[in-house]
């Protein structure tokens, strides 16, 4: 099956209290791209970069099986810059510098060779442009996942909305699942949630897991408790990425295939977050999933006695 | 096998986001035991409680099989009261009232029916009165788990880490495990309270579950998502009182057994918090406990597929 990615090719500058890098590989869409492209063969990217994006780091995708066709290079401008600082917890943090440049004018046009495409990520955009990629598509997915972030809740809500009753699964944190929905508890947030349009709800927790709502359904994945996170950026990009690739991979929506893509996605997430920027999605093999995933059943598994 | 619990028995005044209620049965040794009533047959309590304490709650733990024998009666004194009133987070509160009342002079004397426990639980106490406890009992329990709080840091760490050396399992919350250990991962903080005795080390994380530390073992038991939590006073003495009811009764005390357990005493805190006070743990059957540990089964298994 073939998946599409769309987001950022960007650079970050991280401080973290592991230390500090200055101008790394990044973006929505990198991290995605690497982690889905262990699972998913057929992999189409929609991005933009500048002039200043290294060559390497696209040829290293296309080496993955990721087509770079949609990804629009305007070479006299430089790419997408955020910069940020994280706190103690590594799950909040606070953005030094977001330099759009390129991304100030992303109007995504999408290949013809990427129509027909069945499992489709959204990464974090303004909703516009989200649903500018939806309508260009001919034919429905079988799968649309959407992620987005408080900044398009404080300044694009309607959009928001909008954008909302077009996709499948929409993967929020915690903070802006209760923002969204006006709600303090994550099953009521969720349960608002689905009334807006997506069918499913991942709503995500850094350091504590993440929750899978359907209707009634609930799934709990735990995340991997490690001993140091030495940059959790990208993390949720590599958790959306693994959980879609997973997907791609076995062809099947149902709620019992989305847990276990949630799984599949928070060991991406778990190895994302071991080095810099996407440095360590890009050394894995299958050996080193396969035994990570195995770390998430043992965390997770236990058997009751009568 | 036998279960000796250790703890207050009190009145609490309680406000949450949902309501207010003035004086109701509380303390740690009242929610242990009446979670722990559903697994063990052969319970010994051991409190303290002033003429205040009403005799029909004493009786209803009796008919649960709840051996009083062991709880002081002081006529003419009044029961520890402590009053609080939770914020929007239910994991955070202010404490507004603590009147120790008996509880300043509880010095409790192990009557010999007590003798040969083979499971204990120490709940928050004056390490002191955890240590004393422990050199009354003339056989060594197959396991003593230990409850403490920031308060026993702050200005009795030298007795609590002497009580740290005689038990097998400390039971806290994630920011009590972080100021005991002084470190701020929650695996080097196991790690480290690993090395002042206990060799289990659970860590209660509130909405977002528990994990159990033993060596190189992790387990983490997710929170079961609840639309309401009334009243989370008790949630972590029925967690300890579920946790440690069912060892008793399957008297197992490896890994594999303590991962069920800490299933069984999420179960019970979950049921704790649906009503003010011990509420609901006193009106369950083991058709309900049965249900609800089948919501925690769905919650938390997957499969992966190859």
């Amino acid at each position: 099956m073939s998946l599409l990615v769309v987001g950022t090719m960007a650079f970050d500058a991280l401080e973290t209290p592991f230390g500090k890098v200055d101008r790394i590989i990044g973006g929505s869409a990198t991290y995605a791209a690497w982690a889905a492209s262990y699972f998913a063969k057929n992999i189409s990217q929609v991005s933009i970069v500048g002039g200043d994006f290294p060559q390497a780091e696209m040829d290293a995708l296309t080496n993955r099986g990721v087509s770079m066709e949609g990804v629009e290079v305007v070479a006299d401008e430089k790419s997408f810059f955020w910069s940020g600082r994280y706190h103690m917890d590594m799950n909040t943090r606070d953005t030094l510098v977001t330099e759009l440049n390129v991304l100030e004018r992303f109007d995504p046009k999408i290949p013809d060779s990427y129509q027909g495409a069945k499992y489709v990520m959204l990464g974090n955009l303004s909703p516009s442009v989200q649903i500018s990629v939806l309508d260009q598509l001919k034919e429905k997915p079988k799968l649309v996942i959407m992620d987005t972030m408080n900044f398009w809740m404080d300044i694009a809500l309607d959009e928001l909305k909008k954008a909302l009753t077009k996709v499948d699964l929409l993967m929020v944190n915690d903070s802006e699942a209760r923002q969204l929905s006006g709600e303090y508890s994550l099953v009521k947030a969720a349960k608002k949630i689905q009334s807006m349009g997506p069918k499913y709800i991942i709503i995500k927790k850094g350091e504590h897991g993440a929750l899978l709502f359907h209707g009634d359904n609930v799934f709990s994945a735990p995340a991997l408790p490690l001993e140091d996170v030495y940059d959790p950026t990208g993390a949720g990009d590599s958790f959306a990425g693994g959980f879609i690739g997973y997907l791609t991979r076995i062809d099947d929506i149902s709620f019992e295939a989305m847990k276990a893509a949630i799984i599949i996605g928070s060991a991406m997430a778990s190895f994302c977050v071991e080095k810099f920027g996407p440095t360590k999605l890009q050394e894995l093999n299958m050996d080193n999933i396969d035994a990570r995933v195995e770390e998430f059943v043992s965390l997770s598994n236990f058997e009751i006695r009568g």
